[in-house]
Order: structure tokens, then sequence, then C-alpha cells
């Protein structure tokens, strides 16, 4: 019953199919910011993850689910993290998307995206920790002054510094602007900081020589709420001048929480300046504008938990259909009264194949969502300066996929992996297979980051409405002309006109939700922006899928029946199909569900909840 | 961080409410077989049922979830287990059921189906162990000679000795009929017992002096596949004419599963004989008769399984709801905007307030489907021998309930419990609250005692038809009835109308598997039955939440609005509106999608799925 094998797994023809033939990566290699970067350079950097993925973290993944110790205020990783970490920042894997000028290797979006995957799938827990600590230096290398950058970047950048986010406190979670941590000027322009945070994600570790912690306080007469609030770097230890580490900073380990999953990754209780000698750096030495400054790292943060979403479910699709090609039991359909009947593998059952199949779809789909924003991203990039108004096109797709992604692809992981346990039977809920592990570290994704129906909010309530609703516009147009190109389509024609229901579906919510904006019906966006988000997405994903088959089914005619490639190609036709039959034709009438906008829950009285 | 408090807690004006009057077991006390019960005596049962499950099992929830050892081949419980095990059988839970005759108190079963409920709810690993063996003895009851009942029944009724179902092997899992153990008659009449069975829940534990398997094995010569199987008693330690212990009967504990919950309930590995020296009783004296014997177990088994889902559910459920009433965090919707605004409990939140009626409605839905189930079983064995047809009848919607009730409850558990994280956020992940393990305890229901694809099949290919398909018209008829009387309800009328055209989806599905089954297109079966299972269950649950909030809105009109009451009724309006709002409407489309049988995960060849 050892765990401390290694399960991952991941289809490599899928990334570059992905890649290369969907998302059309070759448009933007060697073009500026990528003049570096050819077909060649990418496909090392995916094989040499895919190595690291399963020849280093994945060995750790159930070894991490034991869990982290605090020992006299130190926080132990489990074993073999503080190897993977050196080994994970000597290979360069955390700083493909840092521009070159800090040391990075400024690599296309869609390949980092890929990249994370394979190292998040492998090892969720572990990978929190360096994903963090890049997500800290990227607000230090936007916002920070000149000293803080040489100060602080270089360190965090290869690994010798690890980095966190410290936002949550007792009694400010979602209400972030409730935040009670202070901020005292010292005489030296420093700022004595004074508070608790809690939830803070490898809020200490063993890995690094120190933790640079970035944390929202209020500047002593600040005003309330989130606009009152200022970012400061906190490192663990104090820094002189040159870096050097000159004693403790007075931040404290209080406790770590015990919890369902991501084990391996410590979740702190932090008290800061408990003895009134915890000094921090206002970030580029501007005060209040904390929050704008923690935005930027949350929105990378956001497509990064929709990656990690992406990573389990994956991870937990492929580990599920190689039991099912393995695992026999009972007999096919067509002898399933005979005792004497040879057994045959559970994935020749109907159920069992549809469930793969489900499983198939929705990762493909979910993939599909994050690499058509990461694409969007480099194009936007690629653009800057040549075609701009391109260039911000491109980024209002961004801004519109974003809370899809993290919210859709969280709650899509839950669901793939409650179904991998279910293709496995019994043996799925022990630790013996990974399954189990996947579900419960998966479930957190629909929680930290903001909240999925956060998400929805922002979507419903910021993003369809930006820039005048032309991004959703953009949106729509852009399913409508796959629409009007592929409605007759021989394989895939019928799949496309559910297509066609369901996006008129939700253009007709969106019509629906200007409208109550317009009529002051405030209250109705809260009540059904949650249902929203998963129709809207299940629309991304049904047309990315059919865009997919499209493509593949094109290709598929170029190369021979026996070649590996064919079956490929054949999958994606049938990812497509089944994903627009069974979950497609189910949108438009939830789209009417939606705008009733049923008031019951506002309706009923709290006491007639229950009468405890 | 102390996990030793009691979480566990149940609304029991919502049980009183359902019993007596949805399911007026009024109708059924007083007479046989309930002579002996009435209102006062439900009453007491149901209160002692809750002091039990707050007090002795709640607290030993999380104290269970620390899970069994195995020392020296013997498993040790959690601490605290063995005192609640004895104070069970003294305070006469695990006789609620059992006939008069054998010592037991006959009580009507939707009595039984409550306290089942609190004693699951607040220990779903503890109460495994009597269940099983309630389940156990129940076979020797039904099936056993007379000396077998003489020697086994007394024991295991009161809790002197365990039971257990052992029918699962390393290759035999949902296809029983692969079972390998054997049985070889000896010269005194037992039989030689000689297999490995694996995922034994119970298989071992420190509760009680004997443990009594139910042991599924093949005589020498007998046929393969299901038929040929036969059931033996099979003790833990021999056993003597007069009921003593004579020492080892060959029975050991290889190991014990470490799982992703219910960790309380010891999970075994038991080899049986491998010294050859391992005796087993042949249950009835009667060969080959296993499967019918071992049926009569499981189809209890699997109710009690949904009762499982409930408990958990409900559970979840009430925690969740007390903590949005004592969270604060953000303001009210109006005044979102203001950092000075007074904190709002998040139960004021439109999301946390439709999560909270969703696990609502879902739960209540839940238990009426349960409590329907039962209140039928016990309105046929009031009816036997007055009424044979009617009693006929009323089994009738016991067995096309049955896998709705196992299938449907524990999918929904799972479901609720993912909700009631998402409402405690991020410490809902935590080991602070106790959704996580409710959570975790939830998944194996969707898996053992069937799993829930099993549960569809055995509905769709066997319950639509039974009785020329009377049971599923008497369904239908009485939802149409019920329909026809309350289309132009006031408060309910429109909620109503949707579950004329959801029944109406369903029966439609119901012609259609007939057309299948009658041109032999009996692969569409497995492809659509786990889906129909769902819907036909939603169609159960919107018309009893109904019909629920009929009675309550009548008798509301009884009470005045400052009397507890008023709120309680008010709270069964909303809950049956708002299930039919949002789930309802979605029934018409999933039932055509049924209907028209994407073959897509057929035709996916197997090497399509993916290229690893």
């Amino acid at each position: 019953m050892s765990q401390a094998q290694n399960r991952y797994k991941a289809d490599l023809r899928e990334f570059r199919f992905a890649l290369f033939e969907q998302f059309k990566l070759g448009d933007v290699l060697g073009k500026a910011p990528y003049e570096d970067w050819g077909k060649d350079e990418v496909e090392m950097v995916i094989d040499q993850g895919y190595k690291f993925a399963t020849e280093v973290l994945g060995p750790l993944n159930s070894v991490g689910d034991k869990g982290c110790r605090l020992e006299n205020g130190q926080v132990k990783t489990p074993p073999g993290f503080k190897e993977a970490w050196k080994a994970a920042y000597e290979q360069g894997f955390k700083t493909l998307t840092v521009e070159k000028e800090h040391g990075g290797q400024g690599a296309p979006r869609v390949v980092a995206a890929v990249v994370s995957e394979m190292l998040s799938g492998s090892n969720a827990a572990f990978e929190m920790y360096p994903g963090l600590t890049l997500g800290a230096a990227e607000v230090i290398a936007a916002f920070g002054t000149h000293d803080q950058k040489e100060l602080f970047l270089e360190k965090m950048l290869n690994g010798t510094w690890g980095g966190t986010m410290c936002l949550t406190e007792p009694h400010a979670g979602s209400d972030v602007g409730l935040s009670t941590t202070t901020a005292k000027k010292n005489a030296d322009g420093t700022y004595a900081i004074k508070g608790t945070k809690i939830f803070i994600s490898g809020g200490d570790h063993d890995m690094a020589d120190n933790i640079v912690h970035m944390v929202l306080a209020r500047i002593e007469g600040a005003q309330k709420g989130t606009k009152g609030l200022s970012l400061f770097i906190v490192p663990k230890h104090k820094v002189d001048a040159k870096g050097g580490l000159t004693g403790s900073n007075d931040v404290a380990v209080a406790s770590i929480e015990h919890k369902m999953g991501i084990n391996g990754s410590a979740t702190c209780v932090l008290n800061f300046g408990d003895e009134g000698k915890c000094d921090g750096f206002l970030v580029g030495g501007q005060e209040h504008q904390g929050i704008r400054q923690m935005f930027l790292l949350m929105n990378y943060a956001r497509i990064g938990v929709g990656v990690q979403g992406l990573a389990v479910a994956g991870a937990a699709y492929l580990n599920a259909l190689e039991y099912a090609r393995d695992r026999k039991q009972g007999s096919s359909i067509e002898n399933f009264k005979d005792p004497e009947a040879p057994r045959v593998s559970i994935i020749e059952h109907a159920d069992v194949r549809r469930m793969l199949l489900d499983m198939k779809a929705r990762v493909e789909g979910v993939r599909a969502l994050i690499l058509k924003a990461a694409s969007h991203l480099d194009s936007s990039l690629t653009k800057k300066g040549k075609d701009d108004d391109g260039a911000i096109e491109d980024m209002g797709q961004v801004e519109l996929l974003t809370p899809l992604v993290k919210a859709f692809a969280s709650d899509q992981a839950f669901r793939v992996c409650e179904t991998a346990i279910q293709v496995y039977g019994g043996v799925g809920y022990t630790k013996d297979y990974p399954v189990e592990q996947y579900c419960r570290d998966s479930k957190i994704f629909s929680i930290y980051e903001g909240t999925n129906h956060i998400q929805s909010l922002d979507l419903v309530a910021r993003k369809l409405g930006q820039r005048g609703g032309m991004n959703m516009q953009k949106f729509l147009g852009d399913i409508q002309t796959f629409v009007e190109k592929n409605r007759g389509h021989d394989a895939l024609g019928p799949a496309v006109g559910k297509l066609a229901s369901a996006a008129e579906a939700i253009g007709g919510c969106a019509m629906t939700f200007m409208g109550w904006a317009q009529s002051g019906q405030f209250d109705k966006v809260p009540l059904t922006s949650t249902r929203f988000l998963g129709i809207m997405s299940e629309v991304t994903i049904g047309w990315l899928l059919l865009d997919a088959a499209v493509i593949a089914l094109d290709a598929q005619k170029k190369v021979s029946k026996d070649h590996p490639d064919f079956m490929f190609y054949e999958g994606k036709k049938h990812s497509a199909n089944y994903f627009a039959h069974e979950v497609l034709s189910a949108v438009p009438a939830a789209a009417e569900t939606i705008r009733a906008a049923d008031r019951s829950p506002y309706e009923i009285p709290n006491a007639a909840f229950a009468t405890v």
C-alpha cells in the first residue's frame, strides 16, 4: 500500500494539438516579445516539464498528503519537498513567464499554462509555494521602487527566498475591506506592521532562506474599507541594504490548519508585530494603493487556480482511464446473462464509457478555455505598440474569460474527480489510488482567490458591461462566426446547431441583466450570477470543443487510418458531440430559469430555514 | 482545535411534520402489527434518539475520523466506540424494527428511518457496525433453520455479537458471480470455507465478543455465476451448540483499508480458512440460494444507504445554516459600497440564501422520498392478510422507489456537503468544522451496496416493467391526481404546473424505454439509465415537496403568525417553489436528451480516449 509511486499522467499529444493546431501558437512564435521562442524550444520545455512532473513532483504527491508539521515556530515541509524546490528553480520552471530583463525566459503564456498544468497536476500542494512566490515577485516587479526590485526580485525569482500573499484576517475573508492590520510609519521610512493574517498558503516553510510576505495593512489615519489599504513587503527575516539577513522581523507562525486536502501546502496563521518589531516596506512608496496592486496578483492567481483545477481534473481523468482499461469485471452487454462469457475491461461498459467521455470532454474543454484566455494574452502582448486597438480587444477577452477560468475550472475539477472515483468503484475511495486525494485537494479551488460566487459577480456586474459591452459582443460575435461557418458540417452540424441555441440563450441573459441594471433590479444579479457563469462557461467550452473538432477532422483527412493521430483526431469529434448533446442542450432551459429569477431565496424568512 | 465537540443537529419539528402531517403515521398506529405504538411512543423514541445522537454518537464522529488500528490481527475501534455500542444496545435503538417474537419493538418503518437518520447523521461510521449486524441477523431470521436462529439471533440482536455481509472479492465487485470462495461439506454437516473477501465493513472490531459473517461461497460442483452461490454463517470464533465460544474459526484480518472517509468503520480484507479450519453453517440448509437470501439484506441495506446519505446531508445543512447565522461578513446589498455600513450575517447574502435553500429543499425532498418508501412498507404490513391487493400495491411502490432512495440520496449527500463547505468558505475546508468530514464520509454512499449505475439499471430494466408496468403507472397516477387537485393552488400553482410537465416528461421516457425493449435496442438503456434515475428522482422529490407545502399552507391557516409553526410551514412553501423553479424546470429538456440517446460513448474507439 505504498503511496510513493508516481501516478501523474499527461497526454502530450493533446498539449501539442491545443498549442499548435487549435490556438495557433506558431502565429506569435518568433515575434516580439517572443523572439527567442520557436517550436523546438516549446517542445523541449514541455518534455522537460513532463519529466519533472512525473519523476520529481508526482512521487511526492501522496507523501505531501501526510501534511506539514509546525516545530518550534518553524514549518517543516514533507520529505522531499526541499529537494524538489531546489530542482524546480535550477531547471528554470519558475521563471518561464518572467521577463528577460529580470532573468526569466519570457515564454508565451500558453506554454507556461501547459507547464503549470503538469506541475500542479502532479503535485498541487507543492506547486503552490513557488506559484505564490512568483506572484509576489511579480507585484514587486510591477509596482516596487527601484531599490525594492534590487533587494527582493532576483532572490525571489531564483528560489533563494519564498513569497506569500497576506490578505485574509479572521474577520475579513471575502470582505477584505474589514482588514484591521495596521502600519505605522517609522523614522527610517519603513512601517511598523501589526496584525494577524490567516489562511496564508506557504506562510512559512523550510525550503527557502527567507519568506517575503506581501501584506495588506491600513496606515494610521487611512479611510475604512478597501480604499484605505496599502501593500507592504514584510520579510520573515530582516534584510539589510545588501540583501543580508539580520535577524527576526517579528513574524510568528501561530498555527497551521488541518485541512481536507492540499496538505503538503502549509496554511498558516501569521502574527505580525506581536513584539512591536515587525517592519514593512511600502510597495512603490505609494500609500492606499494596496488593493489595486494586489489585484494584479489576484488576476493572475485566479487564472492559476483555474489551471490547478484543470491540472487535477486531467490527472484524475487519465488515471481513471488507465484503471478502466486494466480492470476486468463483468461481461459485455450482449452476454450479460451468461456467467461463462469472458470478462471484459470495464471500459467496455456503457456507463463507464459515458463517465470517461464526460471527463474527457470537460477536461479538454476547460483546457481549451484556459488556453483561449492565455492565447488572447499572448496575442495582446505581441500586438502592443503595433496594433494597440487589437491589443486592447484581446485583453478584453482575457478580462471577460478570467472569472470563467477560475470558477468553472475549479467546479469542474471537483466534478471530474468525483466521476473518477466512481469509475474506480470501491478502490477509488481508498488511498491505494490517487483519485480520492485529487478530489480532496480540488475542493479548495472553488473557495480561495475569491469564491466562485464572487467570480460570478465580477462576470455579471463588471465584465459583461466592460468597454460598453464590447468584450461580450466580440465574444458572442466570434461564436456566431463559427456557427455560420460550420452549421452544415457533416459530422458536427447538429452539435453546432445546439451551440447556436445555447449561445443565443446566454446572449438573451446578458440583455436581461442589462435590463435589470437599467431598472434598478440589482438584487436579481447575485441571485442568478452563479448559474449564469455556469452556462456561459458551458457555451464557451462547447464552442471550443467544436472548434477543436472541426480542426481535428480537417487534419484527420491528411493522415492514414493507422497513424496514431487518426484516433486522436477521432476523439475530438466525440468530445464535442457528447458535450453538445449532453450539456449544451440543457442551456436554453437554464437560461429561462435565470431570466425568470425566482425570488424564493429572498422571500424565505430567516426563521423559516429550520426550527433549530 | 478540539474536534471532540458535538456538532450534530436535527430539526425535530421537521421529523414530526413528515411523520404525522405528511405521511399520516396516525393511520397505522395502533393497528397490527403496530398495536403497541401510539403517538406518545413515537415521540419518546425520537426524543431518545436525538439525545443519544447528540450526546453519545455526535462527539465521537471526529474522534472516529482518526481511524481504526489493526493490532496483532485484531481491529481496535476508536476510543469511545465500545461504550457507545453498549449503550446503543442497552437503550434498544438497534431492535426498533425487529419483530416482537425476536425481542424487538416492532416499530413502524418510518419511525425507524427517522431514528436511523439521527444515528447515522451524528456518526455515519459508527452506525455501520450495528446496522450491518442487524442486517445479518435479519437474514438469519428470514432464512435460517430453527437451530441457527436459536444459536445466533438473540446475541446478534442484543449486541453481544456483531455481524457482517461478505460478498466482494478482489476480482468480484459489482460482478458478484465471479466469486471464487469455496465451501466443502464436512462430515458433521458444516462446510469448510476457503477464500478471501474484501471491503468488509466492520469485518473485525473489539466491541462484541464474536462476529458473525454472512459469507457467499460456492459449494464444490455448483454452477458458475450468481446462481451457484450459497450463503453461510461463518463466526469469527467457533460456537458450540449452547452458544459458547470454543476457539478460533480461522478467519483472519489481512489488512484494513485507508480511506477517504468513514474512517471509524473498519473496512477489512478477510481470509477465511487459510489453515483449513474455517467452518460455516449453510443458511437454512438450502444450497444455491445465496443470492436470493443475500438480496433480502441488500434491499434493506440499499434503503439504509439512502438514509445515510440523507443523514449526513441533513447534518451538513443544519451546521451550514448555523454558521451562516453566526458569521458576519460584508454589508447588505443596498449598502455594498459603503465601508461604514454595518456588517451582516452571511445568511443575509443572496447566494448564501440560495445555497441554504437549495440544501434545505434537497434534504427535505430526500427525506420525503425515503419516508414515502417507508410509509408504503408500513402500509403494506398493516394491510397484509386484510387487503392483500393493497399490500401488494404498496410493496410495488417500495420496490420502485428503492433504487431512487439508494442512488439519489447518496448523490445528493455529496452535493449538499459540497454546498455546505462553500457556505462556510475557507473554514469549511478545515477540520475545525464538521462539513469536510461529512463530504468525505458521503462519497462512498454512491458506490457500496450496488453502485448508483447498478441502481439505475435495476430501475429501468426491472422496476419500470414490474407487474406489467403497474407500479410505474400507479406512481405516475398518484402524481397526476395531485396535479389535478392543486394546479390552481394560490401559492403553488405555477410550481405544480412545472411538476406536471416534468412528470409528463418522465412518463415519455418510460414509453421510450419500452419501445427500446420491444425493438431490441437494449444497449441504449445503460447509456441513459443513470440520467433517468436522476430526473425521476427529481420529479418524485418535486412532487413530495409540493405535497408537503400544500399540507403546510393548509395547516398554517390554523395557527397565529407568532406561533413557531407559522414560520416552519412558510419554509415548506419556499422549499417546494424553489425546487420546482430551479430543478423541475430542467427536467423536460433532460428527458429529451435521454430519449435522443446520443451514442458517442459507444462510438468513440477505445484508442481515441487518449494517446497515453
